[in-house]
């Protein structure tokens, strides 16, 4: 498979880097075609603004949303944009790590996909009609393919658990996993979390390390978190929410938008039930 | 009081640059004083990298906390983030104001929160114990100020309700208001949200703008969100999970880290009512 890794730290000698090796490493021994956007390397420009859209008029009003959507139509998006986006479309895995900061990604990536995520390729795809409500959660452009996210935090995992005081894990990273990467279509794969980073020893970082791996050589057969299809049946059109026969009772939030009756694995919890369980010393 | 709004939309004539006047002008009209970071305008850097540390040796590995807090300690951070961080120590009341884009901040903003919030300046602070985990989540440099995001969607309200596909409003913020806003101390008011707004009339922007004034007249008054403090017994420590015969059976998630007990009104659902029980049409 062809395998784009997403890559968001400014040092390469980070733990950060030295995971991107071992995952690198893994994928090319299993056969892989690995390409990676290194943001800091690339110099990757974070914000969304009037350079973005050099086709629009010089004192016309900047509209986001519209910009976009008229300069991907023609063609006009920056190299830099366009590059990333042809990747986006050759991958058939993409793979964004970065270190949690401030309970979610660095501005670098998040502008990775304020640009990259033009009008027309990951939103604004497909009719809207009484049934259907555009190509997205489950369709859209990049559909078929799967996507996973590498994630460090300096934090316990405790601190992160279903009661811990930072919030789920798996509810901190639903905007991304959810918003982000099911929204133009991918299958979204659970994803790898390492705590506590500051803290690890040589042992720590192979235990890490070797999860890693197991995570990379299943890239394939891993069931991805069975979110529900937009366009399937479980929401009401236009208002898109959940049918009120549908849901655990016991499940609120954004648990609601996994259909836990799926015959498939749901979350960090059921793929890595040993990660889960060890504690902070 | 001393306000400082924080904006960050690429076109000063967009909706959000009305708003911003709109707040800017009640906020005057009522005695306070309002200073705008308008982070497009100051040429925001977003990145966090080597730059930002001109007293880090250069072949130096870049470990951004160690480097955020020998340079906070040591007066070298650079000039733009001890400018912003000056102003947050003179302001009284806090207000981010940025458009949703794909469920969270712009980069331009997420890139402040990642170089404003020094180590030392808004985490890092205070000591750690048996019974204290450091001056943070209702504790910390900026306690005591308030603190308050202007939120504008593309999407309809119902999808962000509580059933809403995108999973609800309070939800996807609550990384911002309790991870960001909480954390290094600040009261947190309910969001004022604004949904929907590439549809908006001239009726439809009056609406919206009276609402925005009301909560800009009552910044002083509004009860805040009651998050649980972290020191206050609610949490063990060091798990800092939930204490077990804490939190409403029915809640799960995000939500248990409000103290639904407290006599105080939660959510933005209590204080819009009328607001949020508009259809989109």
């Amino acid at each position: 498979m062809n395998v784009l890794l997403v890559f968001a730290h400014p040092e390469p000698r980070s733990l950060n880097g030295a995971l991107r090796d071992v995952a690198v490493a893994e994928l090319t021994a299993q056969g892989h075609d690995v390409l990676i956007s290194d943001l800091y390397a690339q110099n990757w420009k974070s914000e969304i603004d009037r350079a973005d859209f050099p086709a629009l008029a010089k004192d016309a009003r900047l509209k986001p949303g519209a910009a976009s959507s008229e300069a991907f139509a023609a063609g006009t998006l920056t190299d830099d944009v366009k590059a990333e986006q042809e990747k986006l479309l050759s991958a058939d895995v993409l793979i964004l790590q970065f270190p949690l900061w401030w309970y979610t990604m660095p501005a670098i990536l998040k502008g990775w996909v304020d640009r990259v995520y033009a009008y027309g390729f990951a939103y604004g795809v497909g009719e809207h009609s009484d049934r259907h409500w555009g190509d997205r959660f489950g369709e859209g452009t990049l559909a078929g393919k799967r996507a996973m996210l590498i994630v460090t935090t300096g934090g316990w995992e405790q601190h992160y658990s279903p009661r811990g005081i930072n919030g789920p894990i798996d509810d901190l990273l639903f905007p991304i996993n959810h918003g982000i990467l099911y929204y133009p279509g991918y299958d979204v794969l659970p994803p790898f979390v390492a705590y506590r980073v500051d803290q690890l020893d040589e042992k720590g970082f192979d235990l890490i390390a070797d999860r890693l791996r197991m995570r990379m050589r299943t890239l394939a057969t891993t069931p991805p978190i069975p979110y529900r299809q937009q366009n399937g049946g479980d929401y009401l059109i236009p208002s898109l929410q959940l049918r009120p026969e549908l849901g655990d009772p016991g499940v609120t939030g954004f648990g609601l938008h996994v259909d836990c009756s799926a015959n498939r694995l749901s979350t960090t919890a059921d793929i890595l039930p040993m990660a889960r369980s060890r504690q902070p010393t």
